[in-house]
């Protein structure tokens, strides 16, 4: 090779302005040409370069086949690291692929958050393989960290914690850094913690830098001190890092003592995955869909959403039913009625869209949810007054009635009011009533919307026309 | 008083073990009598032990009016940090609101990255005047953060960095820091640079704290070390800080020297931002919606995509009406074919949020876009048949007529499968045209699946039953 193969990513990045992306489709082209031609050497050259979060990317794009035979190869090179970034419907494959040894390899290079995460997801067996090839202190700890509830703060911590106690100063947390073998990889704060273990204050370690050793660790104690129980939602832990800039957090057991931490980069992953699922869910995609999932697993997240859909789009026929006279008369019913649906859908979806999210961050609460909920209901007035003016012309401009055109546009204002004040008052009483607003507010919303808009402009017309 | 306001919200939260939110609606409540009753001491008190993040949020939840009110109560305790966290919508109103002197006290106390952020969206004259109050050193500094593109690394870093030459040993580095009066609030790295400022490493403070005085710094450089140029769009830096755990990341200018630093909390706020931003998107709201902009401002955001949604509405009816014909004998035909278009949109919109998902978080690129299309469209067609005969089933038992449940059920498979392969496909030729696919794939796989779901029932039906 005439050049290190970092280097060349590195000067693509800076041609490439616009990518920091450092997986590109020709390094995945050049990745499975060597597997295909059992080039071990070139395969190692050419993944050696990548951040683990990389190749875990890599082997999700690529199928089956080429991850199995490309894990072979890699052999013993394949890193810990790697596991923790693989998206969990690949995870278990890619485990049950690798030789035993290399997993054990590469799961006693893991912190204990690490070995957490890649257990959760794991059946039994698989469990108790990786769990014997820890050491005893590790697998105690791991033990311990699962008997937390998923997705609590006892789950997402490192048990590694760097503390000291309240009454030292600078030069004594320096030395006993110094002369401690086995710190984590990375730690930002010291955790000053009373005779009971307990968290009393964090010291940002720029702070403690700057000071003299004889200068009180107590006084040094960041401003922003959040400490969470062990049952804490990781949801709500996320929130709080964002919300007040924390970069690391200690977590305490219900004595309130300190059994470990949990730092932002952890925090940023779950609201990332928070983001990823609200997102899926309001399209009603299974929250945990990959790009990686089969046609099978694809078909079977999908059906249940897709069949619910199809229970509110017959609602929707059945009031069209109740109507067929008056269409059979005025087939111009028949071509413009979608359009009031549509616009009563597409408002709701707006509306909802906003109330979703403004829960999810709680920016929707007590204190302001009738002012919202009038808004809301303004706007769809004033947008639905806006449509029907518009669309009461061109109905006239296409099919000559001006009654038709009354008709319409009245029904339009109807169903956007509705549909501004469904898209708010459903999210809300949903979130009320514990049920994930981004799970359900959709189909219900445009349930309302097409049932109104349908009802609001064939009853109008049958009493107007006939 | 009997409780320290601290305290009390500390023990409100370990009873409240699901909300780690300090903020509640009785708060709220609280700080709007002392509003009303104009009782200064109470307000301080009650707003005191708040986080800045909070009382933010809090002013985004009352209206306008109570806002002006409690800001000049409140006068000069009011801080920066309060500032820098508001949204942008309501940020300009409190600027206006504030006394010159308060204003010019609370930007003075903030990084420069901040300021930069609150700069960014005011007026010019607004501008001025807080450029006035700086101290020149920071004037000058913020100025030269403005040159560089909106969004840019080149905003969104501090300039205040702590760096030491690469030949330094960690007891420099310490006496360095202890003698340094000015270093920046955080800092988790110290930045190793060459004799022309050139980064070439960053050392953690953990790293640093837990070796000798004699230990080179060089020696202590962590694995993971990315320089973004002051260019880089603030997505690509998120997406980094996120995929490589990046804590902090040195910018460089274009000559590769060394300008300013990036932080994981800001990061983390930008890619919260972007979620945001995306799911806005994807429901055709202007992404620049607040839950605190007024009717007006709401209106104005919401109404172009409905005016879009009306045109491919009206598309749809333009289709329908070229079956007039057949509609007018068999009008079973209008009160089905309302479900065809809706399954359909349904799965398109299925399909389409994973593929911009997918393309937002870089996992579908030109390594898998064929696989994935050939998964959506086999799943496109199994759901299709699936729901086929379920519908077909259904309109005989309804309608009592094989032939017709016959055609829906065809209609239902091809109008699946366009929706699968519309939803993956036209996100990403988007997204190759360098069009946000979150903004613009909406309207298209719907006004598809509306087109196609009425042509092929509508269509079918006309070549069956005429």
């Amino acid at each position: 090779m005439t050049q290190e193969p970092e280097q060349a990513v590195e000067e693509q990045d800076a041609r490439d302005d616009d990518d920091a992306y450092a997986l590109r489709p020709k390094n995945v082209t050049a990745i499975l040409y060597a597997v295909d031609t059992d080039d071990r050497e070139q395969l190692v050259a050419l993944l050696e370069p990548l951040h683990p979060a990389d190749i875990a990317d890599m082997l999700e794009q690529i199928n089956a086949f080429d991850r199995m035979r490309l894990i072979k190869l890699y052999g013993k090179e394949f890193d810990g690291d790697i596991l923790s970034e693989l998206d969990e419907s690949i995870r278990e494959e890619v485990i049950r692929t690798l030789h035993p040894e290399v997993l054990a390899e590469a799961v006693r290079e893991l912190e204990s958050d690490d070995v957490v995460d890649l257990l959760e997801d794991l059946d039994e067996a698989q469990q108790e393989a990786i769990l014997e090839v820890l050491e005893d202190s590790d697998r105690v700890a791991v033990e311990q960290s699962l008997t937390y509830p998923e997705y609590s703060a006892g789950r997402l911590m490192q048990r590694e914690v760097v503390m000291a106690p309240e009454h030292w100063n600078v030069g004594e947390a320096i030395d006993y850094l110094r002369s401690t073998e086995d710190l984590p990889e990375q730690f930002y704060h010291i955790v000053l913690v009373d005779p009971k273990l307990r968290p009393i204050g964090n010291v940002g370690l720029g702070r403690l830098m700057a000071s003299r050793r004889e200068v009180l660790l107590r006084s040094l104690i960041s401003e922003t001190f959040h400490v969470f129980p062990v049952t804490r939602p990781e949801g709500e832990v996320a929130y709080a890092f964002n919300q007040y800039h924390l970069i690391s957090a200690p977590v305490v057991d219900e004595n309130e003592r300190l059994v470990g931490v949990i730092t932002i980069d952890d925090a940023m992953a779950v609201l990332d995955e928070e983001h990823e699922e609200d997102i899926l869910r309001l399209a009603g995609v299974g929250e945990e869909s990959r790009l990686s999932d089969t046609v099978l697993e694809t078909t079977k997240q999908r059906l249940p959403w897709l069949a619910v859909n199809l229970m509110t789009a017959i609602l929707a026929s059945i009031v069209i039913a109740q109507f067929e006279d008056v269409i059979a008369q005025v087939v111009a019913l028949a071509v413009l009625m979608p359009i009031v649906a549509s616009m009563g859908g597409n408002a709701g979806t707006q509306s909802l869209t906003v109330a979703v999210r403004a829960l999810a961050t709680k920016d929707l609460t007590g204190s302001n949810v009738w002012r919202i909920i009038r808004r809301e209901g303004t706007v769809g007035l004033v947008n639905g007054a806006a449509f029907a003016l518009v669309m009461g012309v061109l109905e006239y401009l296409w099919f000559g009635s001006a009654v038709l055109g009354m008709v319409i546009a009245a029904a339009m204002v109807i169903n956007m009011l509705v549909a501004g004040l469904a898209g708010i008052m459903i999210p809300v009483v949903l979130d009320r009533l514990k049920i994930d607003p981004a799970l359900a507010s959709g189909t219900f919303v445009t349930t309302v919307t097409d049932v109104v808009g349908f009802f609001a402009f064939l009853g109008l017309a049958r009493v107007v026309l006939l």
